[in-house]
């Protein structure tokens, strides 16, 4: 039954050699890859434009110059990531460079804020999406946490079938997404030029009297939130197909121009059409009521904003899996996260992710916002990182013409860095809890990788010392009744040597009479110890007499505790069987030195 | 940890032959047994003025007839059901008896009802209870399922405990009540000697149009179901000090005695005062406000009557587990409600009726007033099936006497049946649920009775035939690396047979070059049989191996196997390996007829 429920949604499983018939196409991978940084287009302007009204509106001509360098900064990145790109064929995500450049707590640092990045990435995306239909049809408001988390279960389904059918599913809303806005800045301009912007939109220069520079900072730190995403290229090459670099580079080359293209063309209207962000109406909704009326492509951009913020959770879904793999690959988290499932994907990242963002979704209420400065600087720390490692790497290797990628990587990092101080500083008050979670997150992989490593060295042997030794052999045999499931114990030890002994636990006199009685009109060629329990427990008169036994015979044999147990037919019918046996099990297994095997007897009705 | 919260909570555990210091004198008896009987004083009287009232405030001085025959019927009870004790000293339920005189499915309706009933009544009386709370504190209204799902687990906590110490918990609130219950009838009679009564009181015997036959019908119905609870002394027999039959006799009588005094007083009273009922206010609030006026006393009562509507959800938790032990006993309920637990109460019935009704509890919201009707039809089912039972017994066995004792079963049977009737006729529509729920517990009792039969018939063994026999033995161990753990079970497999192999389950070529590589080097005297498993699966390649193995040895040879497993310290480092042995070993032992062993090998760090 649950396998058939699997094989439903999930698809039949997949062969290992089918794996290169997964890796993405140029068009499928800036689908699935750039979902996240495109749908920043629907919220980007509109952060710059909240910062700068503070200062009244004639401030809001600042948006052109911060988003000219945003658009530098962008730039930057593209420029910076290509470089990781080429040096890293194997993938170059923050966690590779840093650990393999600054060191592994470095490298740490980095995956762990982009894991708890990713998780954060979903959670917000799916709550931003869902508050765009609950703005639609308010009288969904009270199921916002339902609806946020059936899209999560919805996307970790897509995801556990494997990446191509992902990607062509997501394709066709993403570039349905580019085309609308394309349109939208088109049909604007036009409009522009033939009939003018808005009247009182102040003039480039406008000198005002309180924009101060932190408020422009800060509106350059809001505006960066449209960059988050863009790593998600860079870790992503190992799924490209062949020539892995060269597609993944030419990718993001495109992902940047369109992003730069959407984001000038939604600043620059905003600013001729003199719109001010609004609680009620969002900046792109408002370009384009102004530009189409409230018609059919009106609300059809709307509808696709709506899908692109679901998708943007989609990048999540790429990346998280991968990223948990180098990790655990490492031995910084559990091997859990290498096995790769039916569909030939890390499904129990994908799962992870899934249920971590739906238990986030829910413990907010589906109220996400202040979630989002947090997110920016998982986003930052690692690309900062990132940019440090490339440095030292040019530094290190001095390839030829490594003084211009140095220089930008040199301007890179700054960059980042200043950014992601300008969101501790103007933001502290939500990011805060970074730097405890960070920390913790850090403490757990180095445990985890303590774990590991000291498990190896006590399982490891030495190969021309370390060889089996042969001993004798003792063998127990708990039994309640006389039954086949004991008839079969016996005969099974018997044939494995000589030395077994049947033990019964009585609570009281009547019953170990009867069983004594039994036992001697069988007479099974094994002898019966009674053990007897004043407090009607089977385990502590067991285990004391395997203590005896132990001590009397562990030099010469090995111990084995030989359980009968009947396996019922239906597991239902298990509750009707006291499970003592199962208890026996765990707790010897758990607690003794010594071997525990189980005779099963299938019961046929 | 969890052993010392349960030692804190339970109590340190008890020798079984610490059992019969358990058992009850007639004083604590009658406190655990009656409450349920007694507290219902605090709504009898009012469950009749509730109907009569409908045919107007005349009406009311038919209360004093309706209690008449109320104490007739509580006094054949009583009468009958000395009898039962009597005749069944070893605990005389309806089970019992209805089993043993008129067949065991009788017999089971009657336990099933009972069952059943002992969790409504733990519902209902919690949820009452939190009632009454949140009547004097209204802005706790919205914990009702907090507080009574906090009682039900005090009172589960207290059973655990075991019976004495929850008797002397419970005999000081009980006895409060019946002597505050005393003074208010002894200081309301005096009151009324000196002052009078109501003015207005309608005289006995007049006329009043509008009541109908069915309407006294009614009110006599739900006056009855002040008697529900009588029956808890007769099934607690064997908890009683020796001579039990007779304690157990004086304790019913006393039950009795108490129970008649004090309806017959709150009734008369109410009639004096000509009390009518009110949502607001309950009839015993109203009398205890006439009586003394808002003042302490007043509280007092108000507060001990709430207490004894928690308590009298305990008389379920002394019955629930008897008549449970019975029915696992008798083969009709899982074994486990048959195991007496530290502290030698039947925890397992314990726990059982305090999740079921704390659930009912939840289901319901704390609203268990539509539940009253259903409990009523569930206690006078097997009232009614009890007394048959008897009548059948005295026809039978015609001992000295036996008409008399026969006349008063028969009242008793023909009393109680009306009731039922009246109950299903008057209140259908909150009753029809019994008439499906008890044929399917009905059904589940003899589907667990079959399975039992079934089990015993497959493990049963011809003592002089079925004798162990020897065959010769192969083990197969499934190995993933070479490390101490495998060398272990190689030294225990190779102690037993010389016919052992290894399997490794590879899922690339370099992999398995490795593997088999080191496995060379190493050289443990055991073949290593390499499997190659294209979709990553273990378990799929290792069965069809091992049915192989059965294919060709199975008719000579037990065959083994023998999993190398390591323990890690810390049960949350488990998470960090997978848990290929565990699925292993539990596929294995539910569809294959083969020994499956592990060696243990336990991690120290």
């Amino acid at each position: 039954m649950v396998s058939r429920v699997k094989r439903l949604l999930i698809g039949r499983p997949r062969k290992s050699t089918e794996l290169d018939q997964e890796k993405l196409t140029k068009v499928k991978a800036l689908a699935v890859l750039s979902s996240d940084a495109l749908s920043s287009v629907a919220y980007g302007t509109e952060q710059i434009l909240i910062v700068l009204i503070a200062a009244g509106f004639t401030a809001i001509w600042y948006s052109l110059p911060i988003a000219l360098a945003v658009l530098g900064l962008l730039a930057i990145l593209i420029l910076s990531y290509r470089q990781t790109i080429f040096s890293y064929p194997q993938g170059g995500g923050a966690y590779i460079v840093a650990k393999d450049n600054l060191g592994v707590s470095t490298g740490l640092l980095a995956g762990g804020s982009l894991l708890v990045d990713y998780i954060l990435t979903v959670a917000v995306s799916a709550s931003a999406g869902t508050d765009a239909i609950t703005s639609a049809f308010p009288n969904l408001h009270d199921h916002t946490v339902a609806i946020a988390v059936t899209v999560i279960i919805i996307l970790t389904i897509i995801n556990l079938r494997g990446v191509t059918e992902s990607a062509s599913f997501i394709a066709i809303p993403v570039y349905l997404f580019v085309l609308s806005i394309v349109v939208l800045i088109v049909s604007g301009l036009i409009k522009y030029a033939y009939s003018g912007g808005h009247a009182a939109v102040p003039e480039i220069g406008t000198a005002v009297s309180n924009v101060s520079l932190f408020l422009l900072l800060k509106a350059f730190s809001s505006g960066c939130s449209a960059l988050t995403g863009v790593e998600a290229v860079s870790n992503a090459i190992p799924n490209f197909k062949a020539p892995a670099e060269k597609n993944a580079a030419k990718t993001l080359a495109m992902m940047g121009g369109i992003l730069g293209f959407m984001f000038t063309g939604i600043t620059l209207l905003a600013y001729w059409y003199g719109i001010t962000p609004n609680i009620k109406e969002t900046v792109v909704s408002q370009i384009a009521e102004s530009t189409f009326g409230r018609g059919v492509l009106y609300y059809f951009i709307q509808a696709i904003t709506a899908v692109i913020l679901f998708l943007a959770a989609n990048t999540a879904y790429s990346a998280f899996p991968l990223l948990s793999f180098m990790l655990a690959k490492d031995k910084y988290l559990p091997h859990a996260f290498m096995v790769r499932g039916d569909r030939l994907g890390f499904s129990n990242g994908i799962i992870f992710l899934g249920v971590a963002s739906a238990l986030l979704v829910a413990a907010f209420h589906g109220e996400t916002d202040n979630l989002i400065p947090l997110y920016a600087v998982g986003v930052f720390i690692p690309f900062t990182l990132s940019q440090l490692g490339m440095m030292i790497r040019w530094k290190k290797l001095k390839p030829a013409g490594w003084k211009a990628k140095f220089a930008v990587n040199t301007v890179g990092m700054l960059t980042t860095l200043t950014i992601t101080l300008i969101f501790v500083i103007t933001k502290f008050s939500n990011v805060w809890v970074a730097f405890i979670f960070l920390p913790i997150v850090m403490l757990i992989f180095f445990r985890i990788h303590r774990h590991y490593q000291n498990t190896a060295d006590e399982l490891r042997i030495q190969l021309d010392k370390d060889k089996p030794c042969i001993k004798g052999s003792t063998i127990v045999i708990p039994v309640s009744a006389v039954t086949r499931a004991v008839l079969n114990s016996i005969s099974y030890a018997k044939s494995l040597t000589d030395n077994v002994v049947a033990v019964y636990v009585g609570f009281d006199e009547e019953e170990i009479r009867k069983m004594e009685a039994k036992w001697e009109e069988w007479d099974p060629g094994v002898r019966l110890i009674v053990l007897r329990s004043r407090y009607r427990s089977v385990m502590r008169p067991l285990v004391k007499f395997i203590d005896t036994v132990e001590w009397k015979n562990a030099a010469t044999d090995h111990i084995t505790i030989l359980i009968p147990q009947f396996i019922t037919k239906h597991w239902w019918q298990a509750i009707l069987h006291n499970q003592t046996s199962v208890f026996i099990r765990t707790y010897l297994m758990n607690h003794k030195d010594i071997v525990v095997a189980t005779v099963p007897y299938h019961l046929n009705k």
